[in-house]
């Protein structure tokens, strides 16, 4: 995976959840996933297509940062991860990666996203289809953990 | 959800399966699906993303039908879902929908396709991020039934 693909996420997700939660994102070092399974307790998943790559982005929230993040979202306080939650991480998935569409478009990438799946529970297996590696990175707010995971396969046109 | 978007997906589904694996497959009658949750032991799920729609194509087989399924495939018993027969539906999801997607073409709507996801298990809970309507469509074969579960959304161009 060419890993300039990974910096409009990284920023996307910085900018996006920094945006509509009025909090303070910090990135750490990517690294390669693995294992197959979610790495928090709700998770979103977007494939991505163009003509020539096909790949999917993850994010992965633990319950404390995924329950501030929505709490102030909707100004309002969310103590456990229920529909409205997990409808929000789809929600976030897609903003992040409409984000991060944008910035590729201008790097000469046109592609577009699918809709987003949501998964509930951590540990829980998803086989991808590629034998590309896939690249976590690990974000901190000072109410938890998240992880952002990406892989990107270049594909023939067919 | 535009319905004739559907019959290419059947219409793939039975000819990717019947040339690949020399199996009767006949489709029954599309249907609305009511729950979030797999319907089958494995299920191989793929992004569809286009200028103008996005959705997500997946394909969910009971033990029996993938285990003869695969078992024709490669020419070797499988007795269980193992780690190639995982990938075997994912490799399924990618043909098919590759199938699919040149039918789409001739009418009209170019798309492109993510990488696929394999979740193994009966009743996953997985949320998908729109208001849309999942239509279900089941098949037999001899041995065993699944089912392919397609949803679409227009979306505008951002």
């Amino acid at each position: 995976m060419k890993t300039e693909l990974l910096d409009p996420f990284i920023k996307a997700t910085i900018s996006v959840l920094t945006t509509m939660c009025q909090t303070e994102v910090t990135a750490g070092t990517p690294r390669t996933k693995e294992d197959l399974t979610t790495w928090g307790n709700v998770t979103g998943i977007i494939g991505i297509a163009s003509d020539t790559i096909t790949g999917s982005m993850a994010i992965s929230f633990d319950n404390a940062s995924i329950l501030t993040i929505v709490s102030k979202m909707f100004m309002e306080e969310f103590t456990e991860v229920n529909n409205e939650v997990i409808d929000a991480v789809g929600e976030i998935t897609n903003i992040i990666t409409g984000t991060a569409k944008r910035e590729l478009s201008e790097m000469g990438l046109k592609c577009n996203m699918s809709t987003p799946l949501m998964l509930v529970g951590k540990g829980v297996l998803v086989n991808q289809h590629t034998k590309a590696p896939i690249l976590q990175v690990p974000f901190e707010i000072a109410a938890g953990k998240f992880v952002i995971e990406i892989t990107f396969t270049e594909q023939n046109i067919s």
